[in-house]
């Protein structure tokens, strides 16, 4: 069992509908030192693929990718934006349902941010049904950005967003993967 | 000049209506060694006061609160949700009016992650009128929370935020203070 899954099976709340709350280190509260152990992951798996920057979607992805982007020697970061916003200019857009809240919500990453000789690296803190990656990379297609993978910190393996992804060919490694868990009994499997 | 005031005049773009946009290195592509530039500013202001938690609202101020948290040591970072999430449990909410979006939005913190032992420092990208911060700074209080000061990247310093805040008896550290911009020439003035 890695770091990960530990932090998990100890921190996590396991609630009905299949929600894991990993807000106490993840998406709410931050641990920075677990974080980081994280970003160094991913470094270390993508290290040899000449990553020039790192994408993510607003707001839980922001923190690891920033840190991921720091253990690549700096490199920048960019975030998609989720609805409209006064600020952002000419911009590659996607929609995206999420089923958690039962909607579906524009992501945009300005053009300016992107461009053909990018080669990305994709990191997020959740993999379920694979909306919001399938949203980014449709936005990163049409910038012609070349893909290398893409970084995940808990993937529901019992959701079909991580097939889904590999059978279209992206290399994605998810730091944990969730075969099963039981909000009854409070019980966590990992694949 | 410091180095925030230089990457402003450098990398920043004024638009109609007093927007300052410098979401190339601040909030939609984040430059990490400038951040941490930053974060460290803020460290070296407020390392004597026995931070305990970086607090901070989604999402441009996450990444300015992580690297500032890093620098304490790795203590955790606790950002305020906007609007209502699935997961989000007992919490302390507050009302933010947006100007630029012409909207009033809840911002919350669940009650685990703050306690009445905590020394906070607020950390935000943009300071101008205050409300974001004044709503984070009810939260605080909800909790009884101790606030040892407040770290902004960019204060607007022709609003009256920064001005509320001061007179309110909280200590605002801003590393850019903006007296006036004008989008027609393209010059700013910093105080």
């Amino acid at each position: 069992m890695n770091f990960i899954q530990k932090e998990i099976l100890k921190r996590g709340k396991i609630l009905p509908g299949n929600i894991l709350k990993v807000n106490s280190f993840l998406n709410h509260q931050l641990d920075p030192s677990l974080l980081n152990m994280m970003a160094n992951e991913w470094y270390q798996l993508f290290k040899n693929e000449e990553i020039t920057k790192i994408v993510t979607i607003e707001s839980s992805g922001i923190a690891l990718a920033l840190l991921t982007a720091v253990k690549f020697g700096n490199i920048p970061v960019v975030f998609a934006k989720k609805g409209s916003s006064l600020n952002v200019g000419e911009a590659y857009t996607s929609t995206v349902y999420s089923y958690t809240k039962n909607l579906e919500y524009y992501i945009s990453i300005e053009k300016a941010f992107l461009n053909e000789k990018d080669r990305v690296l994709i990191i997020d803190d959740f993999l379920a049904n694979g909306r919001a990656c399938l949203g980014l990379i449709n936005i990163l297609n049409k910038a012609k950005v070349s893909i290398a993978g893409i970084g995940i910190a808990i993937e529901k393996g019992f959701q079909p967003g991580g097939q889904i992804l590999r059978e279209k060919g992206y290399r994605v490694e998810s730091l944990a993967i969730i075969e099963s868990m039981d909000s009854e009994e409070g019980t966590i499997k990992f694949k």
